[in-house]
């Protein structure tokens, strides 16, 4: 996934609307609006439909003394401002994806994705079931912050390449597009890692700008068109192996709120969370049918290259290590993670290897 | 799982807990008590969390204007009343099993697990993003219900044996327990399949008067105690790869509350799915590890014996393929299952394969 992407949609018109939404919360007849800003562009599919479900069951649920009003990114502010905007009061809440914030605190990461991490079904089982909430609402107590998972765009691909990778050297000078610590990872491999907006990346990719990109999964992958400038289709990335979406509350806001509309937050995010994690995954496994029936290639990399991957991943998380909090949620995450795989690999990874080659 | 384990609990103390909960739904200074009956024990670890974590989310998401009292099974009506005390209007909801009603109706099979089936990300793919919610409703309308999926036991694992399973014919006059279509299955490979009560497998298995019995996963499994007859645990099983919960609600009863508290109902649904499905995954994680440290021997099935297994899964369901709406559901969800299951083999799939390889 990328920062920039997001802005694109709202890039028009943003200052327009901003004019008419600065109003502070308002409290009218026992009925309170409480403003939702996003890192999403009005309109994006998936995450800003993920922001909108939530906003919409909230509202709902509370039968309209709860409302949310939610502005999409630059519509009151920023993208990328959202967190201080809530942290400051600005705005009362919002939805985004919780490693844009890494600069704030690096704990953040995990609360999306980290590189070598946690898949959506093992993110669910820590944090629900084990202490990926209650780590998240101590990251959320230092900046004035409720935060809850809310949306999941599933593991994004490996991406789109000019040429097969076969062995970790050839990484070495490719020009490759990925943001955030799985790019910072992929520099350790000798890549030259592009930031480039979203908007522009199609065209850095069919120029020869750049050897290659990721970006989501099948579904986003092919509206962005990448299948017109190479087939050559790597699915399963090390990067960003389900990214969580989350909404934070300012937390003054929170605790006033009765413990009717908090319970309506807590269990609209968590709805939401399963909801939109389905999406992508419904629309990526069409998407994909659609990309290899237009004749896209998809393939894995080899042995060797995950193996360079898990170093690069494992020493990036490891310059972090200073700060006691990311060493706590890292430590939380790796052995829950490692309780909870086995399972997972014996029971639903075997059944579908099975079922799957049964059923041709 | 199995029908009658179910009753174990609850079977002390129902009656009188009875006698004091026959009184309509109320309605009162504007509040409205709604009485939930489940097909679950009061008490019973994973079931009877889930409808107890719906129950306690719609009563305090509501502020209490609408209030469940959750009514294990026995304390109103048994277990496998549930559904028609529902229709009939003697309950006003209920939260258990689907396929425990494929008496009243075939195609309820789909809406938990059907033998070959969906496993929980492919089946809320397909109820909230396919047409398995509007399907789930067409049944329920034949009944006057209205059903919403709250709740998965995740993939059931394949069972404890006496021995190893070496070809599709050491199933072949195998005393084996395994309720449902897929025991049915598995009669059609010639085993002797014995209904037994929950509370007589552990006995039916200690003194031989059973071969080998499948109960939920590694958590429930621990409980019940099977690794001290057997060290033989096969993990993955054909007969239940993800077992779907659902609550449903008399339609009449649905159509006359608010908008608010319909949304809470359908959210609460949605969010109490992936909390119990986490809960049942994460707690098998541990569990595994337990039992693999204690000395348990977790095998897979040969190939030989799956394509047994999906041949007489697909027998078995065939058999009810004069049913339209079975028919309709059953194609329905083939064509989900088989759009779905690419992007997670090759996504999820294969990076968790990588992941546990490179990190050991």
């Amino acid at each position: 996934m990328d920062r920039r992407s997001f802005l694109r949609t709202s890039a028009l018109g943003g200052s327009a609307a901003a004019a008419t939404s600065l109003a502070a919360p308002a409290i009218a007849q026992g009925n309170r609006t409480l403003t939702m800003v996003t890192t999403w562009g009005r309109g994006l599919a998936g995450v800003h439909d993920a922001a909108q479900r939530a906003a919409d069951a909230i509202t709902e649920m509370s039968g309209g003394s709860l409302t949310i009003d939610l502005k999409a990114s630059g519509e009151l502010v920023g993208a990328f401002e959202v967190f201080d905007a809530v942290t400051a009061g600005q705005a009362d809440m919002y939805h985004g994806a919780d490693y844009y914030f890494t600069g704030q605190h690096p704990g953040y990461q995990f609360f999306t994705a980290a590189p070598f991490g946690m898949t959506p079904q093992e993110l669910v089982n820590w944090y629900y079931h084990g202490d990926g909430h209650a780590l998240h609402d101590e990251l959320g107590k230092i900046f004035g912050l409720k935060s809850f998972l809310a949306g999941n765009t599933g593991p994004q691909a490996g991406g789109w390449f000019k040429k097969e990778i076969n062995s970790p050297d050839d990484f070495n000078g490719l020009k490759f597009r990925m943001p955030g610590l799985g790019g910072k990872a992929l520099g350790k491999l000798g890549a030259s890692v592009q930031n480039i907006p979203g908007s522009e990346v199609y065209q850095a990719l069919a120029s020869g700008a750049i050897d290659g990109t990721e970006w989501i999964g099948p579904w986003a992958d092919e509206k962005a068109g990448f299948q017109e400038i190479t087939k050559t289709y790597y699915t399963s990335g090390f990067h960003e192996p389900g990214a969580g979406l989350s909404i934070a509350v300012n937390r003054d806001v929170f605790d006033e709120l009765s413990p009717a509309h908090q319970k309506i937050i807590e269990i609209a995010s968590g709805d939401t969370h399963q909801w939109n994690l389905a999406q992508f995954m419904n629309n990526n496994g069409a998407a994909l049918q659609r990309l290899q029936a237009g004749g896209v290639k998809t393939l894995e990399f080899p042995d060797a290259v995950w193996n360079a991957f898990g170093k690069a991943a494992s020493d990036t998380l490891d310059e972090f290590m200073s700060d006691d909090l990311f060493a706590t949620i890292r430590g939380s995450v790796v052995s829950s993670m490692k309780s909870s795989s086995g399972w997972i690999t014996l029971s639903e990874g075997a059944y579908r290897k099975q079922r799957d080659r049964v059923l041709g």
